[in-house]
């Protein structure tokens, strides 16, 4: 959780101002996320699993509130005293967080109040940022740092919230008119890349941030193994599709064969079969599948029924982070956030590894769990990751509607098995 | 549900002209409920059972769109294609409605477009009014009399769905802060007021509108009983909660029980009990108990256990009716919505039946069932009532949230007996 | 609950013999109906709402060993200091009860010692009827007759738990295979038979035993009506499902259609459409469907969704003892569990009303609610009936599994709107 | 699934009757652990994950029925038709199997027609025995190999399942009078063994019989890391109780927290504390805690958060297994079936690692997952492991109910992070 990053007292000043940058840059991205949002979108939660988008923006300035306001800026007033608990999204620590299920029901504080909220933390973390010294500088810009990369987990979550809550009205409505389209692409071959495994080291370097999930990095052994050089497309999962992949219990795990037939699921979420063409719905509105563009909105269930049908499986977090830390850079070719498709697309090259960052995030095979030796920091923060380290799989690699730069090799993402509102994908491996 | 007036050709334009300003007037009163409102206000939907402020306005404007335009104004185009089916309540003629829980996530259409729906079909209306002709002016006539009455109800819920909304933000907002206060009244005593029973007719006669579920009258027979003066106040109930009320379970019905115990009721709806002091949330915000108003928020298992801790019972609504119907004229002293207190009130006078109408509705013990000779109308206008008449209770003479000359004696409202959201309070009655 | 009957001093032994004999045939009959079952019949569960056979039998036996021997047999020993506990069924003024929906798990006592439970509660009942003296006889020789009526209940509940057990196993076993079979006879016609209304008394005459819930007889005031002949028939029931009665929603009440729905249900419990042809479960195992015998396993919802499909209503409880009471005595014609089909028959007659007693016990239109005046029992035993009195229909007459004589015209059965595993079906009543 | 054990033809006549003593050995030994039950016991389901003690006996054989006699026994003629569905567990190649929570309403077949469908199947089995030839040998001795283990595994769930349903009776009643008695023993310190780590291959060697999930072998690498010495006790557990560890959030993974908070857990499962002391019940019945005894009853989610409360964490099952193969024999002090307690016992030796084997299943750290290269065999015995590979935890070394044999260092047990009906606890382990 604490950020690896020092600070040596006197060379602090452009540091500062670095930080400040950034952190301002990444405030204004979530609130550039809202504007297409009328102020009734602000309020909807869709599910208990999604938050509403006024509440996002709410939590991710509590955050620097709670984390840095406070403890380091000297006579400090919360901005309300209610504000902790309110927006506290699951911090056992810092006393009973508001019920999740009803956020929706918070129409006070309102969107403006919000706006206003936000202003005012940002007022004093610049306050912070210019009157911090000596000691708590490091623990305050390591504080920074992970609130930033909070606000871009959040980031995201704003766009598959508003998502969720958009698919659920029959009027359909789209978040942005003005998406970049998918250019048509021709479809390229799938290949198996062959690794040949061995002993390798694995965890984020102590060079830059990382979540605390990320470390200790650390050594592990591979057997040799394939990995496809391209995601799993719209066509080739509607194979699966047509053969009856949603019928045949023999495809499944128990669980998902469970949650298949509990929720009666027959495509991707937000898939629908219009008088005989499936069409999804998108941050654009409801858009035909493309074949060759990657498939996504698929749980963990789904990806692991498509690898059996396909006679292969998903990689496991090992052999992907392998396999990507070996990759030349491609950012050219990846599709995050500020690609503005807000989708995935069609890989443009063959013959290697491609789509590895970006597009969509790709279900491994295993479960979430602490790296050897970690240990949660002390503290609500030690919070952030570490008790959610069961019966959830680990996501690699980011998505479209990621910020650029937010996920990195050795960047840990999880989900319950049976999620589908993320923009989560299916990239297939083997044994050699 | 049609109304049993009459217009016969030639006399109607003074009725038109004043059936244009009800229809107004009714119009104008939901819209200047939600003035107190913010935009985020409008779209919260506290549990399955309330709407969404912004629903009620649609919902009423659907109802007249639905039962006037489409069917009698010639050339009538919808305002748009899917509000047929996203405002339709229940009626499941006239096609699958949208899934009610899910009404809070419809952000879409905005307020400010469902504003603009009402002032296009108002406008539509009046030119409905003006243009009707022979047959169908009895007929139009009825309906929209009937559409007033069903948008008057609507206001009714939407102040109590409001106060639900409202009640579950930790914040504790007040839906408006310059409500009139209680006066300090002295408490006065419970008296019992004797009937000797008899054959007696009850129903809503023809000479003015009525529900269909009022209706045939008919007669019945009464043995001799009696009734409490005034309604149960909440010092009244306190000696039911310190006495351990809700701890036993001799007082209460199985399901009542069950419900207590499942729902780990210790109080009515919205009390709390801090430090000691007993508080409530009202429209005006959080508020202390005032002893000798009368108690509400009630469910039906608490009124009948409240009851039998009293030796008493409630009354039938046959009982009600009656003696209601024996009552002189008390308006002055009746607490409906435009006496702006929007919270019941001690009663101001002793030696005789008072409070029948306003303040509280008052659980009945009958069952909500048709009347002897009830035929549901044809078409979707008899699923208005009809089918709501099993499980439920009736509850008699409109609370402090009821438009003024909404409800009569012969007016039955109906509600599950774990209902509490309403105003729902307790009158006493007994055998003699 | 407390009988009506006196016993004046000096008189009682006549009386005691009788009771003694009574109470001895009424044990025996309990016994014999668990004969066809093997042991491990005697543990099942099939729902919550049902009970082991092994339950029941030990249930009646707690009955007389708390309500009789406990309080009037000196220096009683109770068989099993736990079974106050483990056999109370609802009594929550004796204690917490065993949770109801467990009760398939007590595999122990063993059904050998539920036998010996009931022959050391059957001796010491007996050595009470002898020795018990002067004033407490007349409160004994009510509670005893309670009692015998109370075991009555449970007979009727032993055989339709017993139905539904079975008819969960695949196996299908039939109860019985030596049960009297259907005899062939013509469908004879529905004729509606008209009642003039006016001032009657109903509830139970103080001329013999009857439940507190029939009491006290009252006036009560009724329009004219109509009343079906004779029960609605299979063939009957099966023009409704053809006619698509379970997919019409304008024909049910909301909750209704809503549990129709949430069920899946298409046809009455225990039909079952083989290749074309209905089957329904029945004691003596899968049996077709026969045309002119009465539809049972029926609830409320179907029942009134019927009733509307034919233009028609139920009857209310007031309408039909009032008819009840009118009719010659057909004891020759009734279906009760000592004629030995276990199921319900074609009427036999025409032209006359017919089948109100036995076949099935037909659903009322009326809510069960008390009587007027009506006052629980004191102490436990105002729990047997009392409590229930909310959200349950009426039923009346009695069905094929009904011992003979335990149901007369006043006798009021109660169930919720959605059971179906009694013996329940529709006569059919209008308004005149 | 299938065995890696060949028989070369000629030389099989010893090894058929090695398996045929094999077979009847574990035959019998099912029935043994029936003989203290009344037949009542033999059907009882106390809640859904359990299964009655009858379907165990039934289904093990028709595991036989299903994959030896029906494929390899010419003109074999089954039971019961029926009997292939009714207790098929979880197949779904082999069609619907039977609702799985309602085993406990199947009180036909009868037990004595459960036993004589054993019969029924050893006679046959013992003819297939006989008479099998060639090329079947191999694959009917492997699936006779596999169907003995399943049958042992099916032992052990009688055990569990029957502590489980007694334990819902208020009566306590006891499977066992006889069994052995804790002796008294001091409390031996626990001490932590150093590993250093390294390269190891884990996983089923070829040379015996093993589960399709403990293969391939694989190589892995470990760091360094330390296991305890012995198992937590429950004097050592109620030290976590008494410092609140089930109040205190922050030991507990966030599914943890939801899950004890949500049952209301403040115990190992079976604890009861009566009046200041706390007991357990056993398959002897109810037994006051022995402190130095092995905690057992315990969730993934219990020992995760009894472990974070000693800074100490869950060994990952490739640790465990390292660790468990350089221990030397220790038969004589491992407590499993045979030994007759049915209960963990204290270590009686300190200063190497004990209890590796029997008393209570280890819980690892090790979500249950296919090791690398594993594949499902072909067909509907493809079922048997792999598809439960998603949301379940690995337990390792067996228990005090485990047969004597059946596991070995390779052997991977799975249950839910949730389940504690198993006999399993908690050995602790951590980093270097």
């Amino acid at each position: 959780m604490t950020s690896t990053l020092g600070a040596p007292q006197g060379v602090a000043e452009t540091e500062k101002a670095g930080l400040a940058v950034r952190y301002k840059q990444v405030r204004r991205a979530s609130e550039e996320i809202c504007h297409p949002l009328a102020i009734e979108d602000y309020g909807v939660q869709g599910m208990a699993n999604t938050s509403p988008p006024r509440w996002h923006l709410a939590h991710t300035t509590w955050f620097f509130e709670t984390f840095l306001l406070k403890p380091y800026l000297p006579r400090y007033t919360a901005f309300h005293p209610q504000f902790e608990s309110l927006f506290n999204s699951y911090y056992e620590t810092l006393g009973a967080p508001f019920s999740r299920p009803l956020r929706g029901v918070l129409s006070r504080p309102t969107t403006d109040e919000i706006y206003s909220y936000r202003a005012y933390v940002d007022t004093a973390l610049m306050e912070l940022i210019g009157s911090v010294r000596g000691n708590d500088w490091e623990n305050v810009a390591a504080r920074i740092t992970l609130g930033c990369h909070h606000e871009e987990q959040h980031q995201e979550l704003l766009l598959t919230d508003i998502k969720y809550n958009f698919s659920l009205n029959p009027l359909c409505p789209a978040y942005r008119t003005d998406l970049r389209q998918t250019p048509h692409e021709k479809t390229l071959a799938l290949d198996w890349m062959p690794h040949p495994g061995g002993i390798y080291e694995i965890g984020a370097k102590e060079t830059s941030f990382s979540f605390d999930n990320e470390r200790p990095r650390h050594r592990i052994y591979l057997g040799p193994y394939t990995l496809a050089s391209r995601l799993v497309t719209n066509g080739e999962y509607l194979e699966f599709i047509t053969a009856g992949g949603y019928q045949r219990a023999e495809l499944w795990l128990a669980d998902g064969w469970h949650t298949v037939r509990g929720h009666h699921w027959q495509a991707p979420l937000y898939w629908q079969c219009i008088e005989g063409t499936w069409w999804q719905f998108t941050l654009g509105g409801m858009q035909p599948i493309i074949e060759n563009a990657p498939v996504c909105h698929i749980s963990y269930y789904e990806a692991d029924a498509y690898a059996r049908f396909r006679d292969a499986r998903l990689p496991t977090e090992q052999e992907w982070e392998v396999s990507a830390a070996l990759q030349p850079a491609q950012s050219a070719a990846e599709n995050f956030r500020e690609s503005d498709f807000l989708h995935p697309q069609p890989t443009p090259r063959q013959g290697q590894i491609m789509q590895m960052f970006g597009d969509v995030w790709e279900w491994t095979c295993s479960a979430y769990a602490p790296y050897p030796g970690y240990h949660a920091p002390a503290g609500a923060l030690g919070e952030y990751n570490g008790k959610f380290m069961a019966n959830q799989m680990v996501l690699r690699g980011g998505s479209c509607v990621t910020p650029t730069g937010h996920v990195g090799v050795a960047y840990r993402n999880f989900f319950y098995p049976h999620d589908r509102w993320q923009f989560s994908g299916i990239r297939l491996a083997n044994h050699l």
